[in-house]
């Protein structure tokens, strides 16, 4: 079952390329095979294919640590969310927003940085997320299994001093890859209606389609355990019964806001982005 | 060639799946063939890829907008930097970070959005990424071309009010596809070296990384006729003589900085992101 089955999308055959396949059979993967270890060259293969995306003006406005070793996969592990599997997978790379290396080179040719506004900040995620989507649709065309850890952004500042990571770079999104013992099935998305928009923006296909998605997502199994208090609860609150499924988890997310990542413009701030617009004039 | 020839990257050859051969290849297009047109379903296929990319939490927060028609493409056209290729594509794809769907499911459930800290601009920004990039691999491996544009992002307001973007929506990639009738060899990127860091972060590569890029950046051609001129010097200063390659170009982009991108977080606090730290609390 692939994303065209899952989704009931029709879809003409002649358009069925290997890479498009490769696309709609991705899972998030997240039990690794600990024993089974990974095969020479992956990483440099990995980060050719991540180099391999486009990239804002050439900036090349990201980074990518390799984090191999136990101790600190254990301790990044925990700094996200204790999700075991990062510990469990055996590479783990740390996709980051990059402007260091830009006031690095900035200075070394005798100029003053004067690009701190949030458009930068947007460039350089950016460039980090386009690297990171070719690294792991790579590896999953080697038969291996990834899961993208955006809680690498609960605890930054921790992140920063593990990974060392200076002034004007921080972590956007984890990587975990190793060969999966366990592939859940495609996870269905909102219906195209939904999300692609013909000429201009529009909502007219809205509430159907997210009441036909909640339909279809009641059934995959995916919030049983997982459901989230009402916002107002505390965090450990017995489970209601209440109807449950996409809608109401997201909303419920959204009515509560994230915890640990609600400071994360403080944090952006210390660590040397600006959020708002220039300060220095051309 | 490809970037493993281009970049000097030795490459272990049982990891080149046809996955990550088409990575590799990789390049910009911005020369269409106006008359070829497109096949049938392949927005569908397109779409279908993106989101087959992952996605934070399932949020989805990322929308799409096609666009197709003449006058509308012109208009574009003009708000990018009057980039004429994306006049010239038959297809413009404007990826959106979305937050309106998410406030919209928030209301509709009964309760009171509480997200509005820039994690979720990030979110949104990223999730928008990754599909993009998606599209764009899942378009080349078609044999189309694409061009991903971020001047998209220079006239934030005028595409909010072409597109009838929602308050919570902004348009962060635009995505130019079509039959090449051009296509330039695959760019250089940085060495791994400067890129790739082994469980911390290090600059111990960065000087002797840049001198090489720049050494093979100067062979490229791709700076001729587009110089920038010296920060401080008018915008259509006539061309200096000094030694010119990456580290120089990058350098004076970042210290003239964007005359069109450096209000970006004005724009965006008025489209309904909130770029600090959260206004309310759980």
């Amino acid at each position: 079952m692939d994303r065209f089955d899952v989704d009931e999308t029709p879809v003409n055959p002649a358009l069925l390329t290997p890479v498009i396949h490769q696309m709609v059979r991705h899972t998030s993967v997240r039990h690794f095979d600990p024993e089974r270890s990974l095969p020479d060259g992956l990483v440099e293969v990995l980060v050719a294919a991540a180099q391999s995306a486009s990239t804002s003006s050439n900036f090349q406005s990201w980074s990518v640590i390799q984090v191999g070793d136990t101790g600190r996969k254990r301790t990044l592990a925990e700094l996200c969310d204790r999700q075991a599997f990062i510990d469990q997978a055996p590479l783990f790379l740390v996709f980051c927003a990059d402007t260091h290396r830009l006031r690095w080179v900035t200075r070394r040719q005798g100029y003053t940085f004067a690009s701190d506004y949030v458009e930068m900040l947007l460039v350089a995620a950016i460039d980090s997320a386009l690297a990171c989507q070719n690294a792991a649709l790579a590896a999953e065309s080697l038969g291996l299994g990834c899961c993208m850890v955006g809680a690498i952004r609960n605890r930054p500042r921790e992140v920063v001093e593990l990974l060392e990571l200076p002034r004007g770079v921080f972590a956007t999104i984890g990587l975990a890859v190793g060969y999966p013992t366990v592939r859940r099935p495609v996870k269905p998305r909102l219906p195209q209606s939904v999300v692609l928009h013909r000429e201009r923006y529009s909502d007219g296909n809205l509430e159907a389609g997210v009441a036909a998605y909640d339909a279809k997502m009641a059934g995959t199994g995916t919030y049983s355990g997982r459901r989230v208090p009402k916002p107002g609860l505390p965090a450990d609150a017995p489970p209601d019964s209440d109807p449950y499924s996409w809608a109401e988890h997201t909303a419920r997310r959204m009515a509560r806001g994230h915890p640990m990542r609600r400071d994360l413009g403080r944090f952006l701030r210390d660590q040397g982005f600006v959020l708002d617009q220039a300060t220095t004039a051309e």
